[in-house]
């Protein structure tokens, strides 16, 4: 017969700590606390298995619970020696959810359960405390209306401030016995008129309703978001803790209070956390009441505080982690509810992790394990300032998108590029906003504070860019209605024009409207120590993806290692460092686009080697004794052309040229499947002249670094190669160029020729690829759309349905996100075995989007890899999930030995 | 040390009739006469390995070479008791290419080498005949002054003109030998004049000026060009053949013919050639002087007859196929030049197989691998008749396309879907000429003759629908300038206007102005029974592509066991049975997409319905007794809607809906990259209620056909799955649906439910997905698209290069034409055994274009497929190739035995 209930209390526990799949996360703590002799509140955790068996089954309970449950009363019963309904002195139970993983506020609670018309007389009796006992139970006959029944709390809260009106009195504390008693009837006559049924006196009754709504909370919608935004998977479902309810709220001899074993805000090793003179839990995080400082609790209770301290540090060396305790003090006897791992802000997570290593509690691996990606994230970027109210906040809503970079930005809206660096050049922040962006918006996304697009996802242009930068960015608010030509837009009756304030929240995806003050959080000294601890740990090296000299100096300054890829193709549009030449640059990438003969592209292409040599000889330079891995020209050729008439026209005068010839090379140029176009390498077989050109570029910068005593390692990428003799065409022809050039100026300059593997195709046939590439960079984002036949641009139509758990749920994650394992890491694993075999010591990185995504980075270490590459500001990310993929494979290879 | 040179002659020689990779055709040919008693000149044959080493050396010949070549010409000269240059009897040869693989008149040739001034002498003496020996002389010293040296041909043959002028004669045999000495001296000084240099006197040094010609042949840009086109790879050169000349033209017991052992025309087992009194055989081939019949030579010349028809009976027997040979009467003697397998007319192609194997001549399995692929096509497609003048026919091209589907049709031209079944109603006959066409044009696109596009390649929507229909179509004629608004299109200076006749000829990719006879070509009789013995050699099933039960009828005639695709979607926009009926379709499915509920989105396919169950009945009973596959909805919804103003607000008027809104709603359903986009099962995880509508007319339509007879075989097929859970979630939806209808029928109905594999993600996880398919379907269009990043409607920017052995010449066929059985078969050979290891009995098939391909036939039996599918006229191509297929893998089998 399966055990499904498990019972805890007198100091023993069936059950202990390491418990929480089959306890849940409170219960296996409740389990804990008893073994380790702490005063904890005698009860019983249904396990979650039963919640499994309950949604496979129809949402039946296994046959044998019932059984268990009344053996497992009975037993609590005995313990605490009180009695369920007792008309003297009845036990009262709280019964909660809990499952494997925190979620906070997910789900159900019900407290003050065994409290009937007979009962509450008992209560009343045994605590002297008529007031008492009738408060306890309308809170409980409120709870049970709202949580198992689902009536609306309006209708009881409305009664609640009638019967306080009618009163005369202001806070619930002064509410007399009688107004409570009157209350329950009237709470009970709202049951019996909105169910149809009388509110249930057997308190076995009310514990299976609350029952069936702790199991019921787990499929609420709130909570299945909650888990898919959080990435929870694989749970079995909640346990039901049924737990002896104790009260702090029996006058001013209890309390309760929620504390901390360290400053959750800080980091800082100090005891820290509030308490309330005669409450209940529920009133602590209603916030209704202010609680005092645990230093204040010390002072006017110090015989408790004693024993809670020592509580503390008995816990946090058990646990080894900062502890979030909850407790309740009744009649001056502590009891503690709870305990689990604290949630911590992102800095008291690094002081937290490093100062237990340096106290030995934890080793520096365990330090390292304990920081989450997020921690790191929301670490560098500026935030809206918290003491902003959060009324006025919610109120100024404009619009809600996608969080496709974090961070915080205020500017002034501007809806094209062009006026965005106009305005910045006059000094004037700007957010630049547009419908979707391209690579002609590249400057002005530049100099914007942050961008903002109607459409698009994640992974969009705007998205991918800003990335790169770190640049405050929300994508896909397709509620925003943008008109271009009148420079307005509208969401919802609201009205934006050119150049009124806004506040985007990257992190959130939350357009403000008006100007909102942004912090910077101060970086921990913390971070550094901990940052060491994971470059002495980790096996992968970690590269940025920069394409500018100021990305690189940035992302040298995040860790990065070398450049893993550099897009040449923003060069052609945008002059970083002298921005009234990039349209000099873009004429000559469209001179040579709209030319008819070889020699007309030379000829425009020659235009634009000067400005490529400038750019690589910065990007050489910041990274100096690093690789640099540049990728030749990728996206196809309509990127680079003007669509609209007044553009080609501007253009087709400049040029000299007729607007039609204009107009029909732009339409030539247009793909029904651009991702699957003319572009990548494709475009270097039909012009070999721009191959030359952007060698020539990348080699002559190098030599004239070297020369200036700066360490070069230049790596060529070949992009989107699916064949062996199509790379080696391209090969050769880089070499030919290369070390033509590295005779005539008579140095020794090593370089690399490799490619990108992003099609299934390459992946595939990489054994061939690889006798002709002398290293493959994973391009994971369009390796991603050719496997899966997901185009980025178009995904969102559908791919939410995909990962919504109670839509599809087809995926635990946006593959653009993190890695489909399954499917595209198939290909990769497949690809660098096939590699090696070929070619042993084939040097393989990752340079798509996934290279800055934890899970993504650890599935590259345990691969083989030699590196990741991820946008500057996600380096420090990617090196901590190397260090943690290094930590986690040794724990998984103790296991495998065991 | 190498042997590069062979030596035939005297009854014996150093190699055979299997040595074509070695000595070329050709020169295994001569020796495998020689061998077999045939009367042939003795000569020498250079090896191809000979050619290949020049290419792989710098063009520089091997070093043995020389020495190799003088000892043959001694031989030659002992042999023949002859010597080259001798000033009394000289010996002259021919020099000739020969590869592996026939290549008609793309490389060179040169005759009667050997002669200079002092043995033009010796030849006239020892043939006394001055005028035939100057003649002889003239004609080397052309064919050596153009083809060796390249000069240009027009300033000979002005010469030639002037002298004949100034003689007043007309023919060549009259010009006197004092004419032809003249002749030789101008065309010498035009030598000296144009090249510097004196015309080679000495024999050796003219031997290697042919040698290095024929070599320099190989890789002329039109041989080049032939090999790509005729998909001739893997060859190492060509040879160079040395042959002792004789002479058909010393008078008129001279003579040289070519002959074929049966009618090439029509297969008839009759001699049939002809034969040129007095004349060289470039004489013959230049078609100048008009020949005999082989039975007026038989009459004329009944001694050397007799002879060549025992040789005929001779070669026939020993190549056990129909030959075609050269030979030459000198002064009453046969010598026999050339033999080869002769090329035939696909009529011709049946009977001579079919009549051999009834001879016993060779074996049934023989019979079928002569056919070809393209022996079939061509055996029912109308073409234009053969009687036309080929000049008029030049002087009428108005552009060149895109060969898509063969065969011709004549029409007057149309430039909308609309007008072109208006246009057809009234009777007329239509070529409907679009820029490209869509899923709306397919109403016109079906009453049409024929169908030309401005873009778009062989797998563009119009060349995929028409080749499904077997209807002629010219597709991405680029130089077409069409003007919907006037209806007018330009191409080079021409116009031509709607309602003017076109003429289109789809085999060759060529349009014509004007109206064309067409002829049908009638079908041997000798087809059916080659068939049969077809069917019943081949292991796999041949289903075909067909979405009517007009296309169904059609298939089966063709032999198609069954339809291995039919596309729903097309039967949203044409109703074939009631034309007039069509716009309510498209209003139906059009109102589905504008709705915002769900309630009004099943209102709208309620309409629907009944559309698609009375085309599915038409469909299971054409296709009585055979399964049926039937694919769920696949393009994105943007191809249902409409682009224009215009026509946007004609739906909104009908729907009753704010233009705005439609207007709004097709901008929303724009894609970056449609391919990739929101189509296929993904419509239906999105929109379950499109699946519930399609299943519930599939089965409703099977229940009618079963209760009234027809034996039906459903199998439903969902598209583009990439994921076990996806396919599952819809397998479940169709199972409910269907299982409900049949068990409320009350009878019993059995039915599959599978998916199309064609996404990478898909065949990797092959084995999961198998879990919930009872069957697969190589989507190969979809697969080869994402496999190697290619869209196939925009690849025709690059991918001819890709395909160009000049160019890029990374692939050797078109992937969208033939499989990438390096890539996407590897995925395919994985997806079927991963699948088979789920699921033993997977029953799997192929359903892209590729099923129709022979090449892809043969792939797609290898690695164990049931059956495969093809457009209605390819699958007699796709029973023959699965017979090719089994005789093809016995064959192999016999060789890994040895």
């Amino acid at each position: 017969m399966t055990k499904w209930v498990y019972f805890f209390g007198a100091g023993k526990a069936e059950g202990d700590g390491t418990w929480r799949d089959l306890l849940g996360g409170k219960g296996a703590g409740l389990a804990e606390m008893t073994r380790i002799g702490l005063p904890v509140p005698a009860g019983f955790t249904i396990s979650t298995e039963a919640c499994d068996y309950f949604y496979k089954n129809g949402k039946k309970y296994p046959a044998e619970l019932k059984k268990q449950v009344a053996e497992q009363v009975a037993r609590l019963e005995k313990v605490t020696r009180k009695k369920l309904g007792d008309p003297k002195n009845p036990l009262l139970v709280s019964v909660r959810s809990g499952s494997a993983r925190s979620m906070p506020g997910m789900m159900e609670t019900i407290l003050n359960l065994g409290l009937n018309e007979r009962s509450v007389q008992g209560l009343a009796q045994s605590t002297k405390n008529e007031r008492f006992a009738y408060d306890a139970y309308r809170r409980f006959v409120q709870m049970y209306s709202t949580v198992v029944m689902e009536l609306p709390k309006e209708d009881l809260e409305h009664r609640l401030r009638a019967m306080k009106e009618k009163l005369g009195v202001k806070l619930d504390t002064d509410v007399p016995a009688s107004g409570w008693k009157e209350l329950v009837k009237e709470y009970k006559a709202n049951f019996h008129e909105k169910t149809g049924k009388d509110f249930p006196e057997d308190p076995i009754e009310q514990l299976w309703g609350a029952i069936g709504a702790v199991f019921g909370s787990w499929m609420a919608e709130k909570a299945v978001t909650y888990r898919r935004v959080e990435k929870i998977t694989g749970l079995l479902g909640t346990a039901v803790n049924v737990v002896q309810m104790v009260f702090g709220n029996t006058g001013d001899t209890s309390g309760t209070g929620v504390c901390f074993t360290r400053d959750p805000s800080s980091g800082e090793k100090i005891f820290y956390g509030d308490y309330l003179v005669n409450a209940q839990g529920e009133d602590v995080v209603a916030g209704i009441r202010t609680p005092m400082h645990l230093s204040e609790m010390k002072r006017a209770m110090p015989k408790v505080y004693a024993q809670l301290e020592k509580v503390r540090v008995k816990l946090e060396k058990h646990y080894r982690d900062m502890q979030d305790m909850e407790f309740t003090v009744e009649d001056g006897t502590l009891y503690m509810l709870q305990t689990r791992t604290g949630k911590r802000t992102p800095a008291a997570a690094f002081r937290i992790a490093v100062d237990m290593a340096n106290e030995k509690l934890i080793s520096k691996e365990e330090a390292i394990e304990r920081i989450k990606p997020e921690d790191i994230e929301r670490l560098f970027y500026p935030i809206i300032d918290a003491k902003v109210d959060k009324r006025s906040l919610e109120s100024r809503i404009l619009a809600k998108g996608i969080n496709a970079v974090p961070g915080s930005a205020v500017g002034k809206v501007v809806f094209s590029a062009h006026k965005a660096e106009n305005w910045a050049a006059k000094g004037d922040k700007v957010i630049l906003v547009r419908r979707e962006t391209s690579p002609e918006d590249v400057g002005g996304m530049a100099v914007a504070q942050g961008i903002l697009t109607a459409t698009g996802g994640k992974t969009s242009h705007a998205a991918v860019v800003a990335r790169g930068w770190g640049k405050c960015c929300v994508v896909g608010a397709d509620a925003l209605n943008i008109d271009y030509k009148t420079s307005v837009m509208t969401t919802n009756g609201k009205v934006v024009k050119e150049g009124d304030w806004l506040t985007l929240d990257g992190s959130e995806g939350v357009v403000y409207t008006g100007e909102m003050p942004l912090v910077v959080p101060q970086l921990p000294k913390s971070y550094d120590t901990l940052m060491k601890w994971v470059d002495e740990t980790r096996r992968l090296g970690v590269r940025t993806n920069a394409d500018t000299p100021q990305d690189s100096r940035k992302a040298r300054e995040f860790g990065a290692e070398g450049i893993g890829l550099c897009r040449t193709e923003h060069m052609f549009f945008t002059d970083f460092e002298q921005p009234e030449r990039s349209h000099e640059r873009q004429r000559a990438i469209q001179e040579m686009i709209l030319a008819d003969t070889r020699e007309a592209r030379v000829a425009a292409l020659d235009k634009l080697l000067p400005f490529q040599r400038r750019d690589f000889i910065g990007i050489f330079k910041a990274m100096d004794g690093f690789p640099v891995t540049i990728r030749l020209i990728d996206p196809p050729l309509h990127e680079f052309v003007p669509h609209e008439r007044a553009k080609q026209e501007e253009l087709a005068k400049e040029l000299k040229l007729d607007v039609e010839k204009v107009a029909r090379r732009v339409e030539q140029l247009h793909e029904a499947n651009p991702m699957l176009g003319h572009r990548g390498c494709r475009l270097c077989i039909t012009y070999p002249e721009i191959l030359e050109m952007q060698v020539r570029a990348i080699i002559e910068a190098a030599i004239e670094c070297q020369k200036s005593g700066v360490k070069v390692l230049p790596e060529i990428m070949i992009p989107l190669t699916l064949d062996r003799k199509e790379m080696s065409i391209l090969e050769q022809a880089t070499r030919r160029v290369a070390d033509d050039l590295i005779k005539k100026a008579g140095i020794k300059l090593p370089y690399l020729v490799g490619t990108m593997i992003e099609l299934p195709r390459a992946a595939l046939l990489a054994d061939e690829i690889a006798e002709v590439a002398d290293f493959f960079s994973f391009g994971t984002n369009d390796l991603t759309q050719t496997t899966m036949g997901l185009s980025r641009d178009d995904a969102g139509r559908f791919l939410p349905d995909y990962v919504d758990e109670k839509k599809a749920g087809v995926f635990t994650a946006d593959p653009f996100q993190s890695l489909d394992i399954k499917g595209v890491g198939m290909l990769m694993r497949w690809g660098i075995e096939k590699g090696r075999k070929t070619r042993a010591k084939l040097k393989v990185g990752i340079c798509g989007e996934h290279g800055g995504d934890a899970d993504s980075v650890k599935f590259c270490h345990a691969i083989g890899m030699d590196y990741v590459s991820a946008s500057p500001f996600r380096v420090p990310i990617s090196r901590l999930a190397a260090a943690q993929a290094v930590i986690e494979e040794k724990l998984e290879g103790k296991k495998k030995r065991k």
